[in-house]
Parts: structure tokens; C-alpha cells; sequence
């Protein structure tokens, strides 16, 4: 296949990020072969079987969101203008009750509709019923990696179920990544945290957790335990096996040094839409992880909260509030607030030598936006307009391991009436709180 | 005309919004004469001249863009990653040497596009040369309450022709209302300040100014002459005439009362987005000036700095820094967000009596807006759609005192092609800095 005639994105490790116009992206089978300018374009070799015009077009790597739990767009907009307290313990836990697996299916699969659309082309997810999600991934044409989640308190059956899924998932479909998916440090007893990470090192596998969400909960962690939420992962053995910490808000300076000896294999991944929604003090300490050599990733966390799976606004407000926690308008730039949601996501999805950059070699996960709109125009720079002037829908054609997903703004792997009159009909069981009950407690 | 079968947003003063659904607006001429429930309609009477199909769709008041500067547009990401100085000294006050009422009249007719494209129906707009933004604002169908915008370093020949075109500009249309437009209480000398109050009281005009707008101004203010902008801004006599103060961010305790004493003619309008990219440390204070009984409306400011002309985004950055600034989730919520978005904003407008509620006898000015896209299904709640998931692209038709501005997602009164074309053309001489110089000094 071949995208012809296309801007191309193009993220390095580190400086500034350019756009190279007037390119030739060459795919085969999964993955990018070459990129080479158009005018260089000849008749020789083979032509290609399929040829996607990119005129007008730019060419950026598939979008990546780290951190979410997708079947909960089917509780979007059905939690609002509560603390977290309330949002957990009177909202999203009692309504979990109400989770089967048709439900979650019927959710994973509007999300992967949702994200694909927008051009997000992986995502990292924490959830239960994880099979369904898996088989709503693969249907879609969507890349994912999936952590079956579990709180101690359902018991060790419950937790022996969630490392087995995560096993059975590893080996099933080659866009399928698997993690496990310990709750967090507040919902799962070190015994528990210790267990997944002695499996996690066994099988090579990374784990996937909330940490040190609020700068409360390691507050409350100091109190009751002595040590904070950052600690605990060290001490349990979480952070030595591999770990993508969601969140991090509350991460303290003292953290940092221990952060930073597990850097090579430690993501945050950062939701700032949620913290402010919530009406906390702190984001994610940027800086300062990067500071320490931590990767950062980009998401949206579910839709419960965040109300979009919408990749481009988690970026857009990632620029915004690192600015503003840094007092400094200047960090954060453009081409680092790229890199964030390139590389960095891609890392955090445990795909970096996979996904997040345009070239040759890497699996063909690409989408390809359309700046002609007047909200775009005119073009000074497309990197703002890609940070701060994008909208989901100027997203045009999408590719997953090289096969057409979106083509001219419709999905082309599901039937998108069918996924939306699923979900419509079964909204109104998953916010029923007429059973009682809850998942779990909310008090950190 | 009649907008048959359509939802119906409806935002009471006090207390919940709501949406009515299957009902039918019914306009005559350039107002809303009745909005009665679908299952009503009969066949008596006159049949309506044209039937606009609202099925699916939710009509909500025409949105209003409180405080922007429209043909900067023409400077889109051209000044990113800057602190205020130097966006102010190093890019926007010296590109604006450039500025010619051709260039300003291609900006605002794109300013018009992109806004009416998203359900915007009204724009508050302080800037230079803006006998050619009503040109554009004529043109384009769209309403507009417009400032010409003066310094006092132009000398007293420019503040004449400022004072001038706000005269001219109020009689030339219906939907042309114009106001007085000093740029700042750092940028005006308090004698300016005071034949602009006098001007407005005897001609019975609103001042559109920059107050306050971070507290690094407010404390400026206080070290080089004893007292607040809000205390220039009274003791000017600015407030006693009627004020719209753009951002207000540095508004302190002590300005409370002032602005409580004009509470029934002051305006402060908020574009948060603007804050978190200049990383300001404060956003506007909503919740004091609210409970000062000031009106507080909601604003892009101009492109160069928020990227685009979008007011769903800045609805959403209001709700979702306000919650952060207050540590309260419980605050700005779903209605009251709404109800900034417009009854707010149509009193900054000045038009609390015109515009900002679908009611009968007030001006036809409609969005009506699709959530059945994947980001936002299913609909637990069509308020948090509107607050939370909503994007521009989800404007379906727009009306503008009663006429139908953009029908299925296409302008109907100008030639779009044309606008971007225009603008594509001139957008390298406006950020051209090879003649020097600047329009003005930022020192406050």
C-alpha cells in the first residue's frame, strides 16, 4: 500500500519536531518499508496494490491513549459535579455491581469505534471482563493492551482469575498486548501487589495500576502505613518487575530518587482533564519525572469521568496544565508536548520500538488529519494547530498494522449503527443502583 | 419558519437547565414566536413558509463569544510558547504593525466562518480598524457588539477616530451594536479613561476594556500608583458608565465591593484557556464576582493566543478550572456552567433582553447540535454532552436572527473556499517582522 503525496510528522528523541511535506509513506503488510519524497516518486518495481491520497493531508503516528478503562463510556455523563469521594462510593462502584460481560463488550466496542475515529489506534487499558474488551479490540481493527483488573477484597479467586485472563489474552491475537491489572496500592493488599509482581517478573510481563493519584492519598498512605504510595510499589516489588503508575499526582519529592532507579521501566501516565474535573490541587509532576529519567505517556482515563476517549484533548490539556503547575510558559513546548503523546504513549504501551514514530521498520499505525478547516487556518505552525487547535473530527483515514480502519471519516471494521443502538439499549442497566451494593469502598 | 420536532435546551435563571424534547420553535422574521410541543401541532393555520427537520438534534441559544479579538486569526500559531512579555513585545505588538483594514477584513470574515461553523452567534470583539470587522460581521450573517480599540501612546487624533467608529458603527445594522474600546488600564491614561466614561454615559455605550487581567498587573498597579486597576477603572468613572473587563484574573478582595457597587452594569468575562497557556497562576475569580452579583460571561480572547474561536472549549475550561481553582467539584456545575454560556455571555454582550434563552420573543438565534456521534453515546445526561464531550464539529445548523447561517454543516452566506483562500494569501504579511517596530510597549 501505498499513502501518496502526504506531510509527515516527524518526532526525534529530542529538539524540535518538523513536518516533511510532499511524502511517499510505503506500507507492507503491518508495517512502514519506506518514506521517500513524492518527487521521487517512479514508474519502476511494482505498483502498489491500494494507493490512499494524502494531498492536504498530514501523516501522524497513530495516537496512543495510556491510561483507560474503555467499557466505561457506557456510564459517560451519568457522575457529574461530584468530589472523588462521592464519584466513587455513590456512583462508579455501586454501579459496577451491574457489570456482565455482554455489557463490557458492548461498552469496549463504542469505545474502540470512538477512539478509532479520532484517531487513536492503541489503547492501554484497566478493566475487568478484559476478554470481551480483547475481542472488541479485535474486532475493531484497534491495538491494545489489556490489564484484567482486580481489588483484593473480592477475594483470591477473583485475583487468580485476573492473572488468568491476563495469560490467556498474551497469546491471542498479534495486535493484543496483555499486563496485570492490580487496582491500586489503596485496593490491594502488598500480599497481593507482591504475588503480581513475582508473576510479572516470572512471565515478563508489565503491570498496570492507579498510585499516588491525589496528593491525599499519600497522605493518608503516611499515616496509616508510614510510607507513601510510591514506596509501597518499591517494597512490594511492583516498580523492579515494571510498571505503568496512572496518574501520579500525588507523587512526592522523596519519591523521585526511587523513581528514578526503576526509570528504564517505569511510565506515568498522565489524565489532566479528570484532575481538574475533580477539583484537585495537583496534576502529574512532569518535569520532574522527566527530570528523573521517568517516561510519561498521555490519556483520557474512562469516560466516566474524562466524558471523551478523545486522545487530542488529554494532549491539548496536558500542554495547558503543565504550563500552569510550572509557572513557566515556556516549558512544555510544542514539539515536547508531541513527543509526550508520541513516543511517550507508545512507551507506555510498551511498544516503543513498535508504534510513535513515523519510519521504516515500525508497524504502520497511522493517522491522517486534515488542517484545511477555518479553525486551523491560517497554518503558521501545524504543530500548534495539531496541539491546540485540533478537534477529533478533522481526523480523515486511519490505519492499524497497515489495514484501513477509518477511510473518509467512517469506520470501515464494524457496523457503527449497530455498536451505537448496542449501547443505547443497555445504558440504562449499568447506572441502575436499585440493587445496592458496591465493587469496592472508596476511602484511601 | 419552523423547527419542527427538535429538543429544546432550556436554562432557567436559578436552578436546573433542562431539555424539553419534541417541540417546535416557531420564527417570525428574526424572533422566536412560540416553541410549543410537537404532539401539539395541528394543521390549522398559515403553513410555515420553510420547515427546518429538528429530529435528532438539540437546539440550544446561539452561543456567544464574550471577549475576543477576531481578525487575529490571521496570527494562529504564530506565537507559541511565549510568557506575556514576550508574546506581547517580541511577536503580537510588533506583527500588528502590519495591520491594514484589508488584512483585519479577511481576518474577521474568517473569524466569522470558523465561529458561525460552531454554533457561535455572537462575538464581543475589541480591536483595531473595526469598521472592517462590521463589514465582515454584516457579511457573514453573524451578530456583533464591536470596540475599536485605542491607545493612548497613538496620540489624541487616534482616540478621536476610535470614539468616531464607535459612533459610526452603531447605526448600521440591526445586528451591529458597537461599544467604547480603551485597550487597558496600562495602555490609557486615566484622562483617556475619563473622556471614554463620559463619552459612554452621555451617548449611553458599555467601555469593552483589559482590567486587571493577572495579578502581576494588579501589583504593578499598585507599586507605580497606589491603587488597583479596579480602582482606576472607578475612579475614572469607567465602572459608573458600564463595563465589560476582560479576564479579571487579578481582581483582589478589595476590588469586590467597587465592583459590587456596579454589580447592575459590570461585565467580567473569563477565556481560561488563555490563562493555562500564558501559565498564569490565576484564573478569574467567578465564584467572588458571582457572589458580588456581577455577571460573568465566557470568551475565546483572540486566536494568536487560544488557537481557535471555539466557545465550547472555553465553556469547558470555565467548568473545569473553576472546580480546580475552588478545590470544589461540587461548583460550576453542569447548570451553572450552561448558564454562564448564555444568559452570562448575552449580557456581556449587552443583549440579556435579545438573546442567550430559547424563549418566545427573543431573537432567532439557534444552534442546533447532533449527540449522536460515538463521544457522546449513550446520553446519560445532554447537559455534561454539551459541557463535557461536546465538539464544534457536532453544530449541525445555525440560525442568526431568524436567518439560516449555516445548514448541514456548511455556511450558507459566504463562500467558504474563498474566505480560507483569502486568508492563506495575506497570512504571511501579517506576522512579516522585517519593518520593526511595534504598536505598543507591554510594561504594565
Amino acid at each position: 500500500m501505498l499513502i501518496r503525496n502526504v506531510s509527515v510528522l516527524i518526532v526525534p528523541e529530542q529538539g524540535e519536531c518538523r513536518v516533511d511535506e510532499a511524502q511517499d509513506i510505503h506500507v507492507q503488510d503491518d508495517r512502514i518499508v519506506a518514506i521517500t519524497p513524492t518527487a521521487d516518486a517512479s514508474d519502476a518495481g511494482e505498483p502498489p496494490t491500494e494507493v490512499v491520497d494524502g494531498s492536504g493531508l498530514l501523516a501522524v503516528p497513530g495516537l496512543v491513549n495510556s491510561h483507560t478503562h474503555s467499557p466505561m463510556v457506557m456510564m459517560r455523563g451519568a457522575a457529574e459535579d461530584l468530589n472523588i469521594e462521592d464519584w466513587f462510593n455513590r456512583r462508579i462502584w455501586p454501579m459496577e455491581v451491574n457489570l456482565t460481560p455482554e455489557r463490557v463488550r458492548v461498552g469496549a466496542r463504542l469505545a474502540c469505534a470512538e477512539m478509532l475515529l479520532a484517531g487513536v489506534t492503541t489503547f492501554v487499558d484497566h478493566y475487568f471482563h478484559a476478554d470481551q474488551i480483547a475481542a472488541a479490540a479485535i474486532e475493531s481493527g484497534i491495538r491494545a493492551d489489556l490489564a484484567p483488573t482486580f481489588f483484593s477484597s473480592a477475594g483470591q479467586d477473583a485475583v487468580d482469575a485476573a492473572f488468568e485472563t491476563t495469560g490467556d489474552l498474551s497469546a491471542r491475537h498479534p495486535r493484543i498486548t496483555a499486563s496485570l491489572g492490580p487496582h491500586a496500592t489503596y485496593t490491594v493488599t502488598d500480599e497481593d501487589l507482591r504475588r503480581t509482581a513475582d508473576l510479572a517478573r516470572s512471565d515478563g510481563r508489565r503491570i498496570h495500576l492507579h498510585a499516588a493519584e491525589t496528593d491525599d492519598q499519600t497522605q493518608a498512605s503516611l499515616e496509616k502505613h508510614g510510607v507513601t504510595p510510591i514506596q509501597v510499589l518499591e517494597r512490594t516489588g511492583v516498580l523492579e518487575a515494571g510498571a505503568l503508575v496512572a496518574h501520579g499526582c500525588g507523587i512526592r519529592e522523596e519519591d523521585l530518587p526511587i523513581l528514578e532507579r526503576y526509570a528504564d521501566r517505569t511510565t506515568v501516565a498522565s489524565c489532566p482533564k479528570v484532575y481538574l474535573k475533580l477539583a484537585m490541587s495537583e496534576v502529574t509532576p512532569i518535569k520532574r519525572l522527566r527530570s528523573a529519567g521517568v517516561n510519561v505517556g498521555i490519556g483520557t482515563d474512562g469516560a466516566a469521568v474524562h466524558n471523551t476517549l478523545d486522545v487530542w484533548e488529554a494532549i491539548r490539556m496536558v500542554a495547558l496544565t503543565q504550563k500552569q503547575r510550572e509557572h513557566d510558559a515556556e516549558w512544555m513546548t510544542l514539539s515536547d508536548t508531541l513527543r509526550l503523546a508520541t513516543r511517550g504513549s507508545a512507551a507506555a504501551a510498551g511498544l516503543e520500538n513498535q508504534i510513535g514514530v513515523l519510519e521504516p521498520g515500525r508497524q504502520a499505525d497511522i493517522a491522517l488529519v486534515d488542517l484545511s478547516a477555518p479553525h486551523h487556518q491560517p497554518v503558521h505552525d501545524p504543530r500548534a494547530a495539531l496541539v491546540y487547535s485540533m478537534r477529533a473530527s478533522d481526523v480523515v483515514t486511519v490505519l492499524v498494522a497497515g489495514q484501513i480502519v477509518v477511510r473518509d471519516r467512517q469506520l470501515t471494521t464494524m457496523d457503527l449503527a449497530e455498536v451505537l443502538a448496542d449501547a443505547k439499549s443497555l445504558a440504562h442497566t449499568l447506572v441502575d443502583l436499585s440493587q445496592g451494593g458496591a465493587v469496592q469502598h472508596y476511602a484511601p
